[in-house]
């Protein structure tokens, strides 16, 4: 068992790695696989920390096991000690059981006999009002002078399945199997509903972090990487402490082909404030994060049952070859059923080869159809092998890379597709995967065949599909990318200077000369002071032009009334101009008028929006979506972290599909999607040179031109971040 | 038990009652529910007739049953007669077990004998190519020849589980509980799982339907909609046979509160052609029978999963009496799940009042939080009547009408929470309702608990809070509701006659007039046929001007350059017409032009769409959405089968949530979704008065103005309907 080894500041305070202090490697062994247990309030009257042991005597701990309670001489036939110095040996981790007053007193006695890993089960901590705060704060502060790697508090604690070693009080775990998943959930009754066994997923450790004062999600998931026995990651998760941590795992998790599976809560408002109350996480903004997994090839599911699914498909399937997915059912109506699934997931369902239909046709009687899916139709119930004759058909279809096996769990035959699925499965090297169509009764009989031959057991339509997806995506993911260009410091410098020298906010002028340096398109404009200045700058464009507002103080120029698009004479500038002054003093009495800018009238087209906006765990994202007043109403953004990749910038451009919509609409015969992507990556690129001095770039709209495929910067802003905390 | 009784045509063709034929009451009582059953094909070497005399003999018929087959003299220790005429007494149902080619004999002889009913069993019909397709029509000829009632062919049967008899062949009912929830499938596997019990749900009846060649769906559910012991309906449809036999019995089983919960596959592209080899149905646009369904007060659900539950919760759910959901679990984490899926779903989740939280606060520990959802925390384990201390708070809350309780079947707990949810229901009338977080294991000790104190028992986070939505918003359901306003027989007949007069494209100028009809705001215009003619009418509207191409032959004006915006002086006017007929030229050489219109410019605003589009299956329904380029890029549109009720004018444009975001990031004073909700009640009136002469009308755009309100029609088009089939 390799142990766990984790990167970790060297004060082994939290606060410290997310800002990116100088790191170590922790070794989390003492921790999670610990050779000898003190359990800190042990009793003959059960509790807590007597769980403890209990749970150590179920998994057959082979090392020593020391009670610790002044009260009693033995607990569970277990010599007890007085306090933790008294005992004779070594002890690796220390389990404490006792109310969170008295836990302190036990933490420093423990650090005193050179223990260094604790397990902390009692609440009343960060989850806990002001108090329980401040008895956190002391945890971490403790943590970071002396080292301790604690797990907690308000836990259960943490699970060893293959080293039998545990510091975890709470459902027992006997007879569960070890196996290759490793869990870390902050929720602790999930992970009692693990170990109660969910069809035997073998689990090769379970975390239950609670508060995670010190200890991390994060942490345990980089020591399960580096863990032989684990294969697949997963996690529950209520607040990401350490995001860039988070994302620095997730990279390595995805360059070691390990999946890491993961439910979040707290996506809407309202399930964030429960969440915040229940462990005092930070629940960050639910599209950026589900955004940012996708980016890191994180597998997300919404709800327990998708999750199950996803750890079970990830753990047995077989690397799809290619993208289609080959369907089979004995249920036609069934089967449509399915393939809607499917269509809403954007699966391919391939139509077969001439030969796969030719080969069918041969093998299914003649009133059913030799198509994906197959049915192959009650004549199975007569004819046993037809079953795997028709997987035959699939396995060898070019196209197709998994091969999903649909069948109903209560009805009958699903001990037959088993069987025909395992003969099927071993004879091929495609992925195989049999659902079915009911979540329930979970069939025991079926189960074994499959285990057997590898081949994963889902339940549920759309659970099923869901995971499938999930598996093709991942397989589909790139290594971590770097971005798409490298840096031009001369650049970053001018830009730097440019910046530092302006206000908190950025107003239209500045911000496109900004954009300019990046090589924006940004339409022409002159700043001028009063309307005969307009009146003199609008001769240079030819009318129509439009005319705005600049002033720092008005950030929403045309609800504000700061915007007169399309004056198509000077008499109509000039009276533009005075109608603003009169508009602006109106909506915004205090807002002080920089002036106003002149430009040419824009030919309409495709309004976008691009943007910076900097999340606050994660930093500085791109934005993309469609633009003008459509951006709140339709709400269709795409999000990834900066910087970009090439491809990263077209794939958030795709899931934008109402432009490309629009352009075919339009009759544009231009790459409208490629010109967005390019936009986005010179916009990465600002990003990249001002990591932490962004809070956030609207550069709304961009006019995209169908006819000449050429995209003009209309409007822009620039927030710069104020609490830089550097 | 009452037997069922539907509505059909004197013929019993569907084709017939489809298209309105005259209609009479046929007693399906001798299908559904027969007192003495012939099954043609028994043999002693088994099969599928034989199989119908076990499932008999498995319910416990206490009626005759009679083998026919001349070459036995007893199948399974019954007298075998040799041919139907031969039996001794009267004959109810002939159940036919024998190959389709030699099916019509029997049926000849079963009328000779006098008997009403059939069910045949075999395939190769409707599903199996030419030969079966024209078999199947000779059924229907035969059935609308003589009133025979013939469910089938390739079905399963139909069982009737409370006057335990049958015509059914496959996995034996033996053991299943009698109920109250009726099923139609013309999917037969699901019967089978159904069969094979999950749960325990308590059936009435049980109908396999396959083909539908004679009985449909709509005339079970109109069977079952009668029956005395059925209070749920359920039905898994490919493809409705009869739409509109379907529409009313779904307002008869709303008026008779009876839910109607529904799975209906086909909704993709490729499900509705997998379905189409299945059965031969024909499935529709999803989108539509979606809007129709929810309309009509149907439950529709997306997979097997969500069905099964939805038919655990109507079964047993007290109705609700206030629209807030208040959810109680002893996870935070879980919590924290559940109310973000409550979130997705739009579910509320009320504020607890003053008193509640104070009496909360009295029961909980220091630690938790007062509030929904209420989380009692680990303190319920040494106090196990907290929780039911916590539901009583719940369940006097007067906003809150269903009282949720969400817990891991897993995990421990359960049947302690089991307990307090049934005496806590025991001594409340609100509607409470167990689900557990994980679909499986499913437990029978809690089942039995609540089944015993009437409390739903469900599975899964999403599933559970999806049937709980349904069952807000059927108990939410009106009435099936009136048009909005009497028919004016006078405009009817204005509008007629300039209808008829009108080719098969009604083209914008025509069309606006045909919509001023009908109070609609259109925009002025002139229709000229030359470039002087055009300038000559911009003087009376003043620039900017527009000009548009007029021409029956050229349905996507924009797209084919006949439209030209924001024309500001007479020089751009004519140079505007000069180059649309060079552009419409090019794109369209063969259109006729009919002229142009010139229109004053129309200030920009919110871009919305209405329209009238004629579903195949339902007939004329009303759309609405964003409009102008929007429509196809966005999709976010509303569907209702026209005419309309106020209510449900007013539920289509709430269902276009970006109209509302716009107008209020516009800043706009008036009530513009009331002012697009007007304007449909407008088309529903239109769409009334030509009900079966309308293929499409498209009013793209509306202008709606944020700043004084109002609405300006701009662009129509209205296509006649080509194949009026009256």
């Amino acid at each position: 068992m390799a142990p766990g080894r984790v990167v970790r500041s060297a004060t082994a305070s939290r606060q410290h790695v997310a800002s990116g202090g100088a790191a170590v490697v922790v070794n989390l062994a003492p921790l999670l696989s610990p050779r000898s247990v003190a359990v800190v309030g042990a009793s003959q009257a059960g509790g807590r920390a007597t769980g403890a042991i209990r749970s150590l005597n179920d998994l057959g701990f082979e090392g020593p096991i020391y009670p610790v309670n002044p009260r009693y001489d033995e607990v569970l036939g277990l010599p007890c000690y007085p306090k933790l110095e008294a005992i004779p040996g070594d002890v690796d981790l220390v389990a404490i059981g006792i109310p969170s007053e008295r836990v302190f007193q036990v933490l420093e006695e423990a650090h005193q006999k050179g223990i260094r890993a604790a397990v902390i089960f009692a609440s009343g901590y960060g989850e806990a009002g002001e108090v329980g705060r401040s008895q956190e704060s002391e945890l971490q502060a403790f943590a970071a002078r002396t080292g301790m790697l604690i797990c907690g508090p308000n836990c259960l604690g943490v699970l060893d399945l293959h080293g039998r070693s545990a510091g975890y009080s709470s459902t027992s775990p006997k007879g569960l199997v070890p196996g290759d998943v490793a869990v870390v959930s902050q929720s602790g009754t999930i992970i009692v509903a693990l170990v109660r066994s969910l069809r035997g997923i073998g689990f090769s450790r379970l975390v239950s972090s609670g508060n995670e004062a010190v200890v991390t999600t994060s942490d345990y998931l980089r020591a399960f990487l580096d863990d032989d026995k684990t294969r697949v990651l997963a996690a529950f998760i209520e607040g990401i402490k350490d995001p860039q941590a988070f994302l620095s795992v997730a990279d390595a998790a995805l360059e070691r082909r390990k999946p890491l599976i993961v439910i979040k809560t707290g996506r809407s408002e309202a399930g964030g404030a429960a969440t915040a109350a229940h462990t005092g996480s930070l629940a960050g903004s639910y599209e950026v994060q589900r955004a940012v997994f996708r980016q890191k090839g994180v597998v997300l599911c919404e709800d327990p049952d998708e999750w199950i699914e996803a750890i079970e498909l990830f753990r047995y399937a077989r690397a799809p070859k290619a993208t289609g997915v080959g369907i089979i059912g004995v249920s036609g109506g069934e089967n449509a059923l399915v393939l809607d699934h499917a269509a809403d997931l954007g699966l391919h369902i391939p139509v077969l080869s001439e030969v796969g239909r030719e080969k069918l046709a041969a093998i299914l009687p003649w009133y059913a159809r030799a198509a994906n899916p197959i049915d192959p139709t009650g004549a199975f119930a007569t004819d046993p092998d037809l079953y795997r004759k028709c997987l035959e058909v699939l396995a060898q279809e070019p196209e197709i890379g998994v091969i999903a096996v649909s069948q109903d769990s209560p009805a009958h035959f699903d001990v037959a597709v088993a069987e025909a699925t395992a003969q099927a499965a071993a004879a091929s090297d495609k992925c195989f995967v049999y659902f079915s169509n009911f979540s329930g009764p979970y069939r025991p009989e079926v189960q074994a065949i499959l285990r057997q031959a590898g081949v994963p057991y889902l339940q549920g339509i759309r659970e099923s599909l869901k995971a499938i997806k999930a598996l093709m995506t991942y397989h589909a993911h790139p290594q971590p990318t770097e971005r798409a260009t490298a840096p031009d410091h001369s650049r970053r410098d001018r830009v730097a200077r440019l910046y530092a020298e302006s206000g908190a906010i950025i107003t239209e002028d500045v911000a496109k000369s900004l954009l300019a340096e990046y090589g924006f398109p940004v339409v022409r404009e002159t700043l001028v002071a009063s309307a005969d200045e307009a009146v003199a700058a609008a001769l240079a464009f030819g009318y129509p032009v439009v005319a705005k507002v600049v002033s720092a103080d008005v950030t929403h120029k045309a609800v504000s009334g700061g915007v007169r698009l399309n004056l198509a004479s000077p008499e109509d500038l000039m009276e533009a101009v005075r109608s603003m002054r009169e508009d602006i003093g109106t909506a915004c009495p205090d807002a002080v008028i920089k002036g106003f800018v002149v430009q040419p009238m824009v030919r309409p087209g495709i309004e976008v929006i691009l943007g910076i906006k900097r999340d606050p765990q994660f930093g500085p994202t791109l934005v993309f979506g469609l633009g003008g007043i459509f951006v709140e109403a339709i709400r269709d953004i795409a999000i990834r972290l900066a910087p970009l990749s090439a491809a990263e910038a077209g794939s958030m451009v795709e899931e934008v599909p109402a432009l490309q919509r629009m352009a075919a609409k339009l009759g544009s015969r231009h790459d409208l999607p490629g010109l967005a992507a390019s936009l986005l990556l010179k916009l990465s690129e600002l990003a990249a040179d001002l990591p932490d001095e962004v809070e956030a770039v609207d550069i709304n709209p961009v006019i995209l031109d169908p006819a000449s495929g050429t995209a003009t910067v209309v409007d822009a802003l620039i927030v710069k971040r104020q609490d830089e905390g550097r």
